[in-house]
Formats: structure tokens, C-alpha cells, sequence
């Protein structure tokens, strides 16, 4: 059975060159960059080589960037750990990951937390959060991409509506460094966060840019590292990997979105059954979600991954849950347990998209009997 | 020049099956465990291989295993999250890591935070517990073996002490698993943590044991892995290397600790200068502190690091303070700040370990003139 992996959102392979660049890190230069002979300066000075690369991957100043285990921790130390001052208003969008939205009930026993809502087209509109932002919000968080649906956030102008009250801003990038440019001088967030399982690094790094001028508190406290804001070993190899990673994703940027603007073009077109979600607003094609009127998604997902073809219902990190992702609930999807989520790789071919539209016809005809195909002269 | 690294307790290399075993998760098991095509469940599996193995190690039943991003991310989750119920009491140890001694200075805030001394061998006695537990002691935290000078501490006594009033018993066992049998079984201990980069695993993952009957609180919030208990992406192949490396530390601790001590003791004969503290307490013989009468550590550990002995002043997490580590100051030790660490690996050999005396003689000899040899035939 021929196996197509279309769950890029969900994590993606390390590229050979990258892991080829970590691989020193774990045996002939495995030292710890906190000691001070020259054995840990060397690892040392790999780890900061790597912070600048990453700033410059994101248009941030060198001093901007904390190395984290990932994008869940950063995003709780971000939203748990910014300064708030006296204010006591906090502002999440209704189509964050879940690692926003259950920190964002968590700090409802200190703060008032409101929930801006995306339109039909999963988009959080400057006017939206115009509606719930108030004098004392001292945080919004909106993501740069939707990982559901692939949505690209107005992040520029939400973070000017932030500005105005005097409020930080704070997006989830995670889901964006493979498609779109990132800049944090030209958006003017406070904060970001990054994954680097996402884009071809290897899973446990990530990082929090935090603007110079936030002055946020640790999270994780210990020996000092991070210059006092995150203690614990930094985990050089895979540091090393992310920020050649992240150079990679920049450079290769053009180049990949094309190709995958491809992929995902043939892969709707073979595809008999389903629609296509939030395909009129700006968003990365990356991502395609598709309800299947009529099927349950998770029954789908399985059927797929028994026929090889491999892809989710939502997020990975709420695989097991049962309601539907809370971005196609809050984009008002009709049918949102009837959602799967296609993310398309670098490395993904036309090929292998087409092959995997026909095993879902296949597949969806055989589970719903009385499924309309649609028109396919359309 | 010969390079000679003598600094094991701040980190080590990833061994050679350790990384081979974690290799396919970096590239043809990539995938996200949390994912439920087949793909991610074979990830998962390998993860729920790897707890079982660390569950094992300890003696500790599966569902207390929880993985993290290392020893220091474990130890905020512990002393932070821990119930605590209506007690407003923590006891830690003075000889703590960093990170326990800056969690403990950050619930200053919340709780009544009592530090208890070690006797002049650097062991925390259960009377010196007893001194100051309260009815209303909360928990009690002691390291199983100290990273400076390598004392093992008498945990059992100290949890059925902590147990006495009814506090849990934390036990940062970091230092511990190269040297050690863990059996929390055995010991009682509510809550235990490790770091895989201390024994030959990879930076970026270590666990925390909590019994099964002890309701800690999440740390890092979001899309519910562990149970719910710590969300983010697990770091598989990381989490796989390190249940092969916990697992290779138990099958290989009889003999890599008689090879450490045939090490050590070499050592300390080549020595011609210092004096070794805490040698006549129960201690590993990975780790070995010096004073150097008359020569600051700080100083001497740069002139070896340029003559090829890698060593270090106090824990690599704290490598950049100018004062001595807490657990020489505790323990009482006369001119602290002339001390430097000596850590051996067990693929340190005789040879380098002799060398490295012999180093450690001319340097020492060369910086303080007056340096009186001890006297070789005692």
C-alpha cells in the first residue's frame, strides 16, 4: 500500500541538511554552552550564532529571542508571564491552537478574558477586535495562520488596533515560518512564537521573540540561562537545527509556495466529494480543510489511514477529542464533524496528492452511499 | 594538546546505540504521536515503550511517568504545581540545584520557605529535617545525589520524615541515575525527576515522576498530551533515547561505577595539590570537589581549560555567578571560592584522569608560587 503523508500541520520530517547540522552537537561537540571552559564556549558559541539567525529569519533584534522547548511552552510563558501592570482585560481569538485557548482559561481567575470572534471567513477583522478591546486589555493574541483552515491574520493592522489602548500583542507563528514572510518590525508584534517541528527542525524547539522594550518574567526559573528568562541546558543540537531550518524555510519560501499552490490546486481538482473551506480569504495553501457533508470526520480520518492516506481532523494536539476544531465552530462551518484537515509538505508531489484525492473519492463513496459527487465539470 | 573533559556532571555525550535507536524519528518515524492515523499511532507507541522503560528504571508504576524538556522544567513543575492543599510550609535543601533554590525564592511570595543545612559532610541528616517540618509543611524537597561534591542523600529517612507530618517528598534525582539504584518504590518519594543529557541521553527531555495518588496541577497548558498533565508535541525521538540511555545506565551501573572509582581514585593520587571535600561521606565517585588552597577556582579553570582540562568552578547552570556554589558555602567549607569540580564519565579513562592530574599539578604549581605540595606518601 503506497503510504501519502498529508499532515505537514501536524509535524514534518527534519530535513538531511538540517539534521546533518545538529548531528556534531550530539557526540564530538556535545557540551554544555553554560560551562565556561572552551569546550562549552564552543557550544556556546554555536547557540548564539543560531539566535541571530533566527532574529534575522524574523527581522528581530538578536536580544529578542529565548530559545524554548517549543511553541506551547512559549506561548504559556508569553501569555502567563507577559507584564500586565494594573490591567486586567485579556483578548484571545476564538480560532487560536488549543494551547492558547486552555491558557487563556486558565488566567480567567485573575484576568477578564474576551473572545474575538473570525468572520465567515476566518479572519479576525480589525473591527472585531475594535468591538472587545478595551482601555485596560493588557494582551491580545491572535495567530499569524490558522492551522485549521490556513487563514493569514491582518497581524499588522490587529496589532495597531492593540497599540492604540496601549495593549500588547502576541501571535502564534507557528503554523506560518513554511509559507509566509515573518518581519517584527513591519508588524510591530511584542511578542511571537515559533515551532521548529513545524518547519523541518526536529521536535523539542522553539522560541519566544519578545520586543526588548516588553520587560516579561520567567517562566521557567533556574540556573539563569537565556540571560535569567529561561533556565534549563539549552538544547544546542536542536537550536542548531532550527535556526538552519528556519534560514531554509526563508530561502526556499518563494520556491515551495509555488509548488505547493500546485499540489493543493490538483489535489482539490481530483477530488469528487466535499468543499473546501475559507478558499476566498488570503490564507496559505498549505492547509486545506474540506467538509464532507454527510460523513463523520473522524470515521473518515481513520478509513483513510487504513487505505495510507494520512491526514487529521483537526489539530494533532486535540486529536482525541471529540468536538470538531473551535475554528470551524467559530467560523459557523455547517457539518463541522464532517471536517478533514489535508496539510501538503515541501516535499509532497502532485503525484501523491492526485493518488491521495482517488483513494478519498474511493473511500467517501463507499461510506456514504448516498453521496452526491459533485460537479465535476465545475 | 590533549583535551581531557572532566565536566560529565554538566553534561555528557549522547551514546552511540542511544542515538542510533533515536535516528528513524528523526526522519522515517517523524511523525506527531498525538496524530491517530497510523503513522502518528506508530510514534505513539514508541513513546509508550519508552515510558514503560523509564518507569522501569525507577521501579514506579507507568501513569507516574510524565515527560518534559529536561530536569529543570520538572523541577518547576513540581515545586509550583504540586497540591499543596491548605499548607503554607516548604522545606528544601540548601544543597539544592539552582533551580530548586530559585523555584523555592519565587514561592517566597506564597509560601513560608524554610532552607535546611547539611551537616559538614554535605548530607541533609533526617534531624536536621525534623528541625524545621511543620504540621503544615507542604513538601519537602532534597536531592538524591548533590552535583557539586556528589554526597548521596539519605532519602528514604527523609521522606518517612516529610511523611510524618504528612508533606510529599520531592527528589531531584538528576545527578543520580549514573551512578544510583532509583526505586521510588523503595523510597516512598511522592515526586522524583530526571534529565536524559546527564546519562548519555539528549538535551531537550527528562520526566517527572509523580505517584499515581498525588494530583499535581499542569505546568505548561494546552492541547492535553500526558494525560492532560503537560501539552506540547512530544519530543519522540528524544523521549526514545532517553529510555534507552536510563535503561543502559541501570544495566551498566555496577561496572561503570567500579571503573569510576578505579578513575577517581587515580586521580586524587596524581594530585599533588588540594583537598578533596565530603570523601568520607556517602557519595558517588562520578564527582569529585578540590580546594585548591590560594588559587581562585574561577581563575584555575580558565588556565586548565587552556591547558586541556575541561572542568568546572559549581553546576554549568550557574557557571557564570561569581559566587561560590551554595552547597560549599552550606556545608561550611573553608575558601569556597578556591574549589572546582572534577567529573568523571565511564568512558574517562585511567589514563586521562592521571594526565589531567598531572596538568592540574603544574598549573596550581604555576600560579601559586607559594603552593606547599602536600605531602605524596600519606
Amino acid at each position: 500500500m503506497i503510504k501519502i503523508y498529508l499532515d505537514h500541520a501536524a509535524t514534518t520530517p527534519v530535513d538531511r541538511d538540517v539534521l546533518t547540522a545538529a548531528m556534531p552537537y550530539f557526540g564530538s561537540d556535545f557540551y554544555n554552552p553554560s560551562s565556561l571552559h572552551a569546550a562549552g564556549q564552543k557550544a556556546s558559541r554555536a547557540v548564539e550564532s543560531a539566535r541571530l539567525a533566527c532574529a534575522e529569519a524574523i527581522g528581530a533584534k538578536l536580544e529578542g529571542i529565548y530559545f524554548t522547548s517549543g511553541g506551547t511552552e512559549a506561548v504559556n510563558w508569553a501569555l502567563k508571564c507577559a507584564p500586565t501592570a494594573d490591567r486586567s482585560h485579556i483578548v484571545v481569538s476564538a480560532i487560536e491552537h488549543d494551547s492558547v485557548l486552555a491558557c487563556a482559561d486558565k488566567l480567567r481567575a485573575e484576568y477578564d478574558v474576551d473572545i474575538v470572534e473570525p468572520n465567515a471567513d476566518g479572519i479576525i477583522t480589525p473591527d472585531a477586535l475594535r468591538a472587545v478591546i478595551r482601555d485596560d486589555t493588557a494582551i491580545v493574541c491572535v495567530m499569524t495562520v490558522n492551522n485549521i483552515v490556513g487563514t493569514i491574520q491582518p497581524i499588522k493592522e490587529l496589532t495597531e488596533v492593540a497599540h492604540e489602548v496601549g495593549a500588547l500583542m502576541f501571535t502564534d507563528a507557528v503554523q506560518a515560518v513554511n509559507a509566509c514572510d515573518i518581519d517584527v518590525a513591519e508588524t510591530g508584534v511584542d511578542m511571537l512564537c515559533v515551532s521548529a517541528h513545524k518547519f523541518y527542525g526536529m521536535k523539542g524547539a522553539g522560541f519566544l521573540y519578545v520586543d526588548p522594550r516588553t520587560k516579561i518574567s520567567p517562566f521557567i526559573d533556574g540556573g539563569g540561562q537565556e540571560r535569567g528568562m529561561r533556565s534549563g541546558t539549552l538544547n544546542v543540537p536542536a537550536i542548531v537545527a532550527m535556526a538552519k531550518a528556519i534560514t531554509a524555510a526563508k530561502t526556499e519560501r518563494k520556491a515551495n509556495a509555488e509548488h505547493i499552490a500546485q499540489v493543493s490546486l490538483e489535489f482539490l481538482s481530483a477530488l469528487k466529494y466535499g468543499t473546501p473551506v475559507a478558499m476566498n480569504s488570503p490564507k496559505i495553501d498549505d492547509i486545506v480543510s474540506v467538509v464532507f457533508d454527510g460523513v463523520n470526520g473522524g470515521r473518515l480520518a481513520v478509513a483513510l489511514s487504513m487505505a495510507g492516506v494520512y491526514c487529521s481532523v483537526g489539530s494533532a494536539c486535540s486529536a482525541g477529542s471529540a468536538v470538531p476544531p473551535a475554528t470551524l465552530t467559530a467560523m459557523g462551518v455547517e457539518n463541522a464533524d464532517c471536517v478533514l484537515r489535508f496539510s501538503f509538505g515541501k516535499k509532497t508531489t502532485v503525484a501523491q496528492a492526485v493518488a491521495a484525492a482517488q483513494t478519498i473519492n474511493v473511500v467517501v463513496s463507499r461510506l456514504v452511499k448516498t453521496a452526491e459527487p459533485k460537479d465535476v465539470s465545475a
